[in-house]
């Protein structure tokens, strides 16, 4: 696989990067930024360090742009402002080229943030701050992003934008369009159980404007899940909502401790905790619904990644039980792709006027061209297909996750795994700390379940204290096997070596 | 064209209906739902009046939703329920027609809404109140969403789509993806002057989401036009920066009263003043950067309409005087459509960081697709190509209003007419409501302009303050013609015939 052209240190693709068919330059495009400025970090890096020498010869824009999967304009910018800085040289029919001097003088701004195009005048960059490289993103709540069906999608979007009525493209229903919320309808009554009247679904810009609108409309105490996502509960203060902790064991959140809460609301995951991988435990789920109905208060159901259960029967939603006292949260983020921004909840009768008195106030709706699309999308198959063909590929990934930890890492107990695209690694106590510096070090970017701590609540009983949250969904495929690796040699060095019986 | 096929009552085509060829059913599908509901309506009210009789044989539901230009499932779903509902017949070699008994018994719920389709069993409903009809739509601040280029926008999409890193699809940069960024620098520069940085632009899910982070982040108060967009204001209001109304007359905004208003901020139209249609004068253009300048506040510039001036060169934007004072604001609702939901900021330097931070906290951003979309869309000149075409088709249309009131309805003034998609026609006093009065009942949707006036300002002095807010761009090309007629018809009526001389 590493045909030498050139002599660069060995390092290990990046996620984004892919092995580098026919060429030996192994660049990582984490951090911030577009696409163009983290290859340019990552090409001033790899001369500044070394790895590119002095004269060696760049593949052609074409080449490089194949071989990482970006398109060919961004290589050819980012050569192009690094011949404007000094790192390299570009002579027709001599190819770009590292520049001879590659030690420039003057400072750079270290945000690596560029001014408009027309000060393009050479100015060298002295080697700035090197940000800390993502080599493997593990970070849990993402999918593999290369794995959106494109061809699909485009079909969906011309059988969609064509069949149009012009209506649809102007100043959208607060609740979003009617062909998306039929459609959802349909699919989340048979794929989920969902209760789902197309009168009763607000279409949202993904599930964090659904929370922040419902934060609104309560504006009261909500008790949300101890471990959970850190953005939800700052979001939910934001917008008026106090957030007060539930414990999390072993059966999902203590929903006996809302009782005496104080609490108007209650958001949990109950189909697979996040993060720690719990399903809501039969009796909860009743427990939780009697008490929203015993005190007039109402559940969040987050249904991030209900589709995605490998192990047994998929389980139903909770907002069946009662959808007069549970609002259904859905989310494409986990299915599609984040980038998409649309979500859905399936509102009880008492929210949906004050929820669609917030979306005329504000005026806020999502762009009706993919609520369309995600409409064909849905009636034609081809969401359940994605979904399948994900569930297997996500199902891999964890078994072969699995069986490298229980092969490197024996003192990792791993949980959380019968359903979605993370899994909670329990680590031995005062464990997480080295190991989440050990992967700094390394380049893998990884959760520590410290991290979803609510600030108000203890540590919890009974699970690890010391955990990792592992996202096996996020790498592309070719990145995975090198993430796992890389995440095994982590545990290794930060662990010890298992002692081979 | 009218080729009697049944024996209908005569009535206007709807905006949205066209000259129905071949089938002399017209129908009006303005109204809230989804065009199925829209079209049931309009079948129900056609049965109910009796201009469609019992018996009635309706065209084939392909030839139906070729006449609307509907998708051909919204007709035979619409037929389907019906029959369910008792209101019209089909037997198979027979078509579908109107039923025998056309007074079915049981209310319906007026809203129109139907619960889940489960509940399909016949369930004949009695005559609702029938909510009022709008045949032709002329109000404000809408483009021709009939105009919308759908081919072009597939091309660009696919182009986009293929071409797009899957760095792309993931969870989006606050400002937006850089590739959008940089189209917008370069065409904003290009086309309207603006300093554009693209690491200094946001990108918004419309104006309105731009205006609302501008509110929070400025949370003082705003100095706002006194006839402006009451959305706006509530807006503003919702995020917490009080607004002040600035007089505005025939030199647009009376920005020397900005002194002592006590406001950190002012909300402008200067290209067009939103709705009376004057430019900002030059002086005062300077004379508000000033301000700016000396206060420490920034001016918000809204160039919701910049793209289209008609008589002469466009007028620059207000932001290249000072970049660190003016923030600038635009969006594709009106040279594409609303439906869209994109739109932008250049901020400065100063307000950028604040920006951003909102936009973390509240993990929003915009859709990608669409994003990576409008950059192509941008770039390959397409945008351009669709905003000349639509120049000229809103330049005819000014025209043909024009001198349709000059020939119908002389006593009215039309101002604000240099550039933009809608006109102000001042009217004699005491006119305006029972024109608007008229006007409802003949179908035509029109604003008056005192539903714009800041509530805490007085009436202007000078212009008339009895108007109508016109627009003309909002009918599609079919519909313009009858949309001028039943305004002038309404005019007539309301103001009496003119003496001809």
């Amino acid at each position: 696989m590493r045909e030498s052209w050139a002599n660069p240190a060995d390092g290990p693709a990046g996620p984004s990067a892919g092995p580098a068919a026919g060429s030996d330059l192994h660049l990582d495009l984490g951090g911030p930024g577009g696409l163009r400025a983290c290859l340019m970090r990552a090409l001033r890096d790899a001369v500044r360090t070394g790895r590119l020498a002095p004269g060696t010869r760049l593949p052609s824009s074409r080449s490089l742009a194949a071989d990482l999967g970006v398109a060919r304009n961004t290589v050819a910018d980012a050569y192009a402002e690094l011949v404007a800085e000094g790192w390299l040289t570009a002579r027709q029919g001599s190819g770009t080229r590292v520049a001879p001097r590659a030690e420039p003088a003057a400072p750079t701004d270290p945000s690596g943030a560029r001014p408009a195009a027309q000060r393009r005048s050479p100015r060298p960059s002295a080697p700035a701050r090197t940000p800390p490289r993502v080599l493997h993103d593990l970070r849990s709540g993402r999918p593999d992003v290369s794995a959106f069906p494109r061809a699909a999608w485009l079909t969906s979007a011309r059988r969609a934008l064509t069949a149009a009525p012009s209506a649809a493209l102007g100043y959208d229903d607060p609740r979003g369009r009617p062909e998306l919320r039929r459609a959802l309808a349909g699919y989340l009554s048979r794929a989920r159980g969902v209760r789902a009247d197309p009168e009763r679904i607000v279409v949202c810009a993904g599930f964090v404007r659904g929370l922040a609108l419902l934060g609104e409309v309560l504006g009261t105490t909500v008790a949300v899940e101890s471990y959970g996502l850190w953005i939800h509960r700052d979001l939910l203060a934001r917008a008026g909502a106090r957030t007060v902790p539930l414990p999390v064991d072993g059966r999902g959140a203590d929903v006996s401790a809302l009782y005496g809460a104080g609490a108007r609301a209650a958001l949990l995951t109950p189909a697979h905790q996040y993060p720690t991988g719990v399903p809501l435990h039969h009796d909860r789920r009743t427990a939780v619904v009697d008490w929203a109905r015993a005190t007039g208060a109402v559940v969040l159901e987050d249904d991030y990644d209900g589709e995605f259960r490998y192990d047994r029967r998929p389980v139903g939603v909770l907002q069946d039980l009662d959808p007069e006292r549970v609002v259904y949260l859905g989310t494409t983020s986990k299915s599609l792709v984040p980038g998409l921004r649309l979500g859905w909840m399936v509102v009880p009768e008492a929210l949906l006027g004050p929820v669609l008195a917030v979306r005329r106030e504000t005026a806020e709706t999502c762009g009706v061209l993919d609520q369309l699309t995600l409409a064909d999308f849905l009636d034609s198959g081809a969401y359940d297909r994605h979904v399948r063909a994900m569930r297997l590929r996500y199902r891999r990934r964890r078994d072969q996750l699995v069986a490298a930890l229980a092969e490197h890492a024996p003192a990792v107990r791993v949980t959380g795994i019968a359903a979605g695209l993370h899994a909670v690694l329990e680590l031995p106590p005062g464990a997480e700390e080295p190991v989440l510096e050990a992967a700094r070090r390394a380049g893998v970017a990884l959760e520590g379940l410290a991290r979803f701590r609510h600030p108000a609540a203890a540590p919890a009983p009974g699970p690890g204290r010391d955990a990792l949250v592992v996202g096996y969904g996020t790498p592309p495929e070719h990145g995975f096997s090198p993430a796992v690796e890389a995440l095994c040699a982590v545990l290794r060095g930060a662990l010890g070596r298992p002692v081979r019986g």
